[in-house]
Formats: structure tokens, C-alpha cells, sequence
């Protein structure tokens, strides 16, 4: 019988992490102010702890994990690599599909695996507390969890409408001890200045982000920072230990290139996880597909523009130079929270522009089928975030039937969906309805970044 | 850097299963039919597959896993066996604390285990559908997953109150293609005759037994049979893999043999998968601690007897020699639903007799505080089943210290609490009170079985 699983032992777990920005065929452009001057590490400060500011403008190709955060990590990881083979069988393909688990850790995904390191260099800078936001909860649970870990404290701005209606995030913060507020909250400006003019409002994360930012730069101590769960430089650099452990799991099944590698892309952490690492194999002249997949809904790589726009509604943000969708751009409601997100990191984004990645977009209820496919073959239950890598290997598993070839396809389970289960009864219940791009709205967002400065 | 995880690959797993009746000291004794006649084979062939039935009274030591079994248990194991290093830094003791990881499977306990051997024995008779009833779900959705799993249908009984308070596990099961209906139902004699009398009655475990029962002695296509997820002896065979898979572990990393064993004990299940195989070792004469850990509030073991007594209220099931509380004991609702049950497994209660275990109960906050000091150390959030094990391992951690004694204790994490984070919400707001034993209710339901078959 061949293994379902292929397991690395702590002592193979990779000890540095890898930086595509060492690699990328055109350098990443530097983000900018307001008025279009390149940000310097300094105007950062406030916000972030240095030395994580370092890693976020490093460029360098290898960067050593500190022992103590390798030790964090060793809670959960490796990870296992496992061989879908029950749905192999099933689609009757040729394909070999193989699947980085990262649903594995306490939080149920792979954030943990840049909240931990965060949390350890916040504490290592001397910083006390750290804010954030978080929408659904993936993000806060896992910042709240690994803060737990490192022993500082926790404060996470959950937007309103979540807060209330999807609980069980927030009592996994309250157990890690995190402190789990409704955005806007009386505790910022920001949020008061919402709550006199909108009392009843149902929150956003544009608004929770803001809140997070004003209570860690106004701490005048010093002691307070914000962290944030994606887009940025070194998030991508944290997450790289996916990939880097998927090429050590493949190796030991014998496979030295992969053919295609698959990530769901909300701000492109997961995905550039898994991706960087053979990324680099691709830049060395690997023959190697790797397709982010995004929701038809926010489609940000298959529709977006590469431009500089701000990470948030409120242009709280420096302008990044990404894909976008337009920072006024308000996704329908579907239920992969973590794919409403109208921007995509500026490493994913410009490695799009060189033309490394194959972005594809689907709709929501082919994902959902390919979860209950999942679900009855290999037995887990997907995030919704999950489920578009789940669909988008189920495609080329059968495209590879058509073409009657042996392919090797990886994709990272990004998180389980035991506290999304709601979203699969209105699915079972035949209520998902499709979530349509709404089109004018999307024209608007776009339009209203035009004067935004254009990358060259 | 030491370990966390003590990992197996598949081809060490067990290929046999342990059955303790081949050395128990007294040998156990037969089911009894209302008037005292011992229970023949035949007798249970309406209800469970002869296959199942053969195991059910077999006194062979060692019983072959068949290969479609072993296939569908290498879904997820074998399950790590895991260093509890930040507890033990936490309680600051000379102990070693390993637990066996049993939440990895989908379904996220142990049940599994029994449940794809139960489906795979009945399709192999020739069984088409199979019915079970469940209390909070745990059950029904591991049995859902393993009928999935191996290609049968399955129906659920759902304690009625549960499958409108507890959503989640019964979307689990819509999931992985089982039926879920609330108990009491239209579908069963039983169901109607209740709704009847009680149109609004919240159901009960008792209940949902005969409605499963009697949907599976009724079908005279006889392509319908029944299965039981703790208490028959099958059941506690085919979790003996728990503990093989731990004696393994343990070897690799130099233990001959660990000082104590922990479980907790509803209907003996996870308990006995990892206690039996070294209660084989106590009874060749190794100095191994065992201790089964109930709640005060339902405590068979500490405060029951060990008589003849029927499984379910209804008194449809056989006569079984086992500790009770007296089967018309409602147990206080506890959040630990998996731990009310008023019998032990027959096994279990034999070797509790036998001297071979020394039987705890605890508290329910007492339980809590243990989980949140586990999620704050360890990381992962347990079921509240699972707290019992954690509670009892830290009160022997702790006595370890106060000894300045080194020892090695093992404890089975028999589930996950994603599923049952409003207990811990309730726990958080300080809202969980303890539940006491409601001694007058004890005294009357232990006074309502005094004429029942007394075992010699």
C-alpha cells in the first residue's frame, strides 16, 4: 500500500526562510507615500517593530529562523504532505494529487505560521502589546494564539457584523487570552468619529484596520505595534516554510518538480507560502505551472490592474504597488472572507507581472461542489477559502484524463472549515446563491484610482 | 532540541487488534436476556452482523485488521503520540507528559476508529444501511464519515434537543452523505407512540436507541442492522489500535513502560483503546498506574454498582455485567456529554473489579480550568470530554513534583472542542456552575435495578 502521508521529522524542518525579492526578474518597486516619495524605513516605525521593518525591505535570498521561533513552530509543523488518492480515484485520473496540510495547527490554518514569528520579534524589539484586525477571525485567532505563545498581549479589532454573528472566533481568542473587540469600538478615534455618524453601522475591515493602526501609534510608550495577517513582504517570507517543506516531502517520494502548483489568493499569503520556493525553481528554468485561484467575485488578478493603491478603504496605508481592484471596491458577501480582498500582495503581484504565475478566478458554487466531492472522498472539511484550490485541482486532474498524462499536482489545504459548517448548510440546503461580480461597481473602483501613480 | 511529536510511519501501524478478554483475570461474563438466560449469538443476529457478532464474544488474543480497514484507518493514522513540554514547563514538574493526538481524525476524535471497522464488517455481510442514534453528534457524524467512507447508507437518530441547539455536528453528517432526523420521529413505532404522549419532549439517548433499533430489526429485507459507538466488546477491540500505536511510540523514544495511563470514561471507549494493552502489561506484572476519570457528576466507576443492567432507559438492549448508576439515572446536563452515561463497558467494569484500574472522578470546573491552562501551554483547544483526561494528568503532574519524582504519564486526547466553544464561552463569561450529583436521584435509581440479575 503506498502512504497516504509523508512526513517530515522536526529535525528536517527547514531553518531559513526564502525571499523571492532575492529573485524576481524585475525588482519589486518600493511602496509610497501619499505625495508619490518612496516610504523609508523610518516613516514604518511607528507602526512596526525594525527589525521585522528589516525583513520587510530585505532582499536578501535566505534568512535564518530564529531557534526560539523554530521552536514555536515545532508545536505544529512539519506539516504533513498527503496523497489525495481516494480522489484520484474518484475523478479517474492519471494525476498524482498531493496536498500540504496546514490545517493541522491549533488555529486551523497556516497564519499561525507568520503569527508566531511576529509576535517573537515584536517581544524581541521590547514591544508590549499588539493590535489588529480581523474580519471573520482567521487572522485574530491566530495572532491571539501565538501571542499566547511568546507572552505579549493581544488587543484584536473584529469587524462588528462578525463579532456578532460569527462567535466562535472571538472565544477562540478569549482562550488564547486575547482581548476581542467590536469594530468601531469607543477605544480609537476613528471608531468614535463612525459611531457618531453611523451608530448602527455593521463595521469594515477598512474601519478595523484603521482603529488598530491609531491605538498602536498613538501608545506614546512605545510599546504597542500592529501586525498584519497578509500582503506584506516578510508575511510571504514567514509562509515560505510551506513551500520549502512541500520540496522536501516531494523529494522524499522521489519527484523532483512538481507540474503544477495550486493556491487559493486572498492577499496571496497561503499561496505564496506554498509557491515561492518552486517560484524560484521556475526563474531557474523549471517547467512548473502555478496558479493562484481567486474567487469570480473579487477577481483581482484576473481583472484587476497592476497599479499603487492603498491597502484600505480609509487610505490609511502607504500605496503599495499591486494588482487591484480599486481600494473602494466592496466585494459581494461570499463566504471565503479571506478572498474579499481587493488587493493582492506586491510580491505575488509583480511576479504576475513577469509573468510566473497563471491566476485563474472561479465561482463559488463550483467550489462548494468540489468541497462536498473532497469531503466524501478524502474526508476533510475545507475552509471556503480552501475550496477554490480544491476546485481548480479537480480542472487540471481532469484536464490531465483528457490528455491522458501522468501529472504530479500540489496544492495547500490552507485551513479546515469546522467553524465555517453555517456555510455549508445554506449550501446543502440549496441556498448558496452565486455571488456575481457586480460590474459597475467594479468600473467605479477602478475609475476612482486612475489618478493613482502608475507603475512603470 | 527535543521532539514534540513521536511519529509513526504507516507501515508501522498495527496490523491486530488486542483483545482484552483473552487476559482478564476472571473471565467476562455473558449478556443476560429480562430473564436471566445468557444472551446466545443468534439471538443478536437481528440487530448486528454475525462478523461483528463473532468478535463481540471472541476471547482470541489477537484479532487481524483486515487491509480495507487498515486502508481507510491510514486516512489519518497513525496518530501522533505528543510531548506535553509546555505543560510540563508551566506546572514546573519532573514528570514527562506525552499525549495520544486522536482529534486528527475528521470527524476529530477517536470514534472513527470503530466506526470504519462497524461499516466496512456490515457492507462485508452484505448490509446495506445502518442506523445508530447520537447524543451531541460525535458519534453519528464518525459514523456518517465511515459509512461514506465505505460505500453504505446511514441514518441517525439525534437526541431531538441537540440536533436543535447543536447544528454543527449534523451538517457534518449532511456532509459525508448520512441522513440525521431528531428523535423522537414519525419513522418508528417508538417515535410515534412518544410524540403521542409528548408531542414536545425534548427526546433522549434512551429514546433514539429504540427508534435505531427498531428501524434496524424491522427491515425484513434484513439488509438493515444497527451500530453502537462505545460499551459492546467489539467496540472496545477495535480501539485497542489507540494504545499498540502508543506502546510503539513510546519504545522509540526509550519507555518500556510509562508510570500512569489516563482516559476518561463515558462508555469506556477511548479509555480502554489505550488503556488495555498495557493493563496486558499490569497483568503480566509491570508496575503501570491506570485510571479511567469520570465526572462527579455521573460517576459509574466511583459511585455505581457493578450488577446486571440494561444499556438504555427503555430496557431494550440485553442484560450487560457491568458498573451502573442504574439505567432511570438522568445525569446532570453537563457539558460533557460523551461522559453521561449511567453504564461502563463490560471490559472496563471487569477489570475495574479485577483490580487492574483505580478509577477518578472529577469536578467540571475543575476540568475547565485544566483546558484553558492546556489551550494556553499546548495550544490546541480540547473537547470537553478531553478535559477530564487533562484535569486528572495535571493533578498527577503536580503530585510528581511534590514527590521529586520522575514520571512518565500517558493520557489519550480523545477529541477537539471546535465544536463545543459555547461550553467554553460559558466557561469564560463565569457563567458554567458545577454540576452536582442529585444523590436523592442516584440513591432511587440504584434502589430501581436492586432486583436485577446480581453478578456472582
Amino acid at each position: 500500500m503506498e502512504n497516504k502521508k509523508i512526513l517530515l521529522s522536526e529535525n528536517e524542518m527547514p531553518t531559513q526562510w526564502y525571499n523571492l525579492a532575492a529573485d524576481l526578474p524585475n525588482p519589486l518597486r518600493p511602496p509610497l507615500t501619499a505625495d508619490g516619495t518612496p516610504i523609508t524605513p523610518d516613516t514604518m516605525a511607528p507602526i512596526f517593530p525594525m527589525n521585522l521593518i528589516e525583513q520587510e525591505v530585505s532582499t536578501q535570498r535566505w534568512i535564518d529562523i530564529p531557534k526560539p521561533i523554530l521552536g514555536f513552530l515545532r508545536s505544529w509543523r512539519p506539516t504533513p504532505l498527503k496523497r489525495a488518492s481516494a480522489l484520484e480515484t474518484h475523478l479517474d485520473t492519471p494525476a498524482r494529487i498531493y496536498y500540504k496540510d496546514e490545517s493541522v495547527s491549533p488555529p486551523g490554518s497556516h497564519k499561525p505560521n507568520t503569527a508566531v514569528a511576529q509576535a517573537w520579534y515584536n517581544k524581541e524589539f521590547g514591544i508590549e502589546n499588539l493590535t489588529t484586525e480581523t474580519g471573520a477571525g482567521q487572522w485574530g485567532s491566530a495572532l491571539g494564539y501565538a501571542c499566547g505563545l511568546v507572552g505579549i498581549k493581544c488587543k484584536v479589532y473584529m469587524v462588528r457584523i462578525s463579532f456578532e454573528q460569527k462567535p466562535f472566533r472571538k472565544v477562540l481568542m478569549r482562550i488564547w487570552g486575547a482581548h476581542c473587540i467590536p469594530s468601531p469600538s469607543q477605544d480609537t478615534q476613528a471608531g468614535r468619529d463612525i459611531l457618531k455618524k453611523m451608530p448602527d453601522t455593521p463595521g469594515s475591515l477598512g474601519i478595523a484596520i484603521s482603529e488598530a493602526i491609531e491605538e498602536a501609534v498613538s501608545d506614546t510608550s512605545g510599546k504597542t505595534r500592529y501586525a498584519l495577517g497578509s500582503v506584506l513582504n516578510h508575511v510571504m517570507l514567514h509562509q515560505s516554510i510551506i513551500g520549502l517543506e512541500t520540496r522536501a516531502q516531494l523529494k522524499k517520494v522521489g519527484i523532483e518538480k512538481p507540474d503544477i502548483i495550486i493556491g487559493c489568493a486572498g492577499g496571496g499569503s497561503n499561496f505564496a507560502g506554498l509557491a515561492f520556493p518552486f517560484a524560484a525553481e521556475k526563474i531557474d528554468g523549471a517547467d512548473i505551472t502555478i496558479k493562484p485561484v481567486e474567487p469570480k467575485a473579487c477577481p483581482t488578478l484576473t481583472r484587476g490592474e497592476f497599479i499603487y493603491d492603498y491597502g484600505d478603504v480609509a487610505k490609511t496605508t502607504p500605496l503599495l504597488p499591486m494588482y487591484s481592484l480599486g481600494h473602494t471596491f466592496v466585494p459581494p458577501g461570499i463566504h471565503a472572507g479571506g478572498l474579499r480582498y481587493h488587493g493582492m500582495a506586491p510580491l505575488v503581484s509583480q511576479a504576475v507581472v513577469d509573468g510566473l504565475f497563471e491566476p485563474e478566478s472561479l465561482d463559488q458554487l463550483e467550489c462548494y461542489d468540489a468541497a462536498l466531492t473532497w469531503a466524501r472522498t478524502e474526508g476533510s472539511v475545507p475552509a471556503p477559502e480552501t475550496t477554490h484550490a480544491i476546485a481548480a485541482t479537480i480542472r487540471e486532474a481532469l484536464k490531465a484524463r483528457e490528455e491522458g498524462k501522468e501529472k504530479d499536482i500540489v496544492f495547500c489545504y490552507s485551513g479546515h472549515g469546522l467553524l465555517d459548517l453555517s456555510a455549508y448548510e445554506t449550501y446543502l440546503d440549496g441556498q448558496l446563491v452565486e455571488s456575481t461580480l457586480p460590474e459597475d461597481d467594479l468600473q467605479k473602483s477602478i475609475s476612482d484610482v486612475k489618478d493613482n501613480p502608475r507603475v512603470e
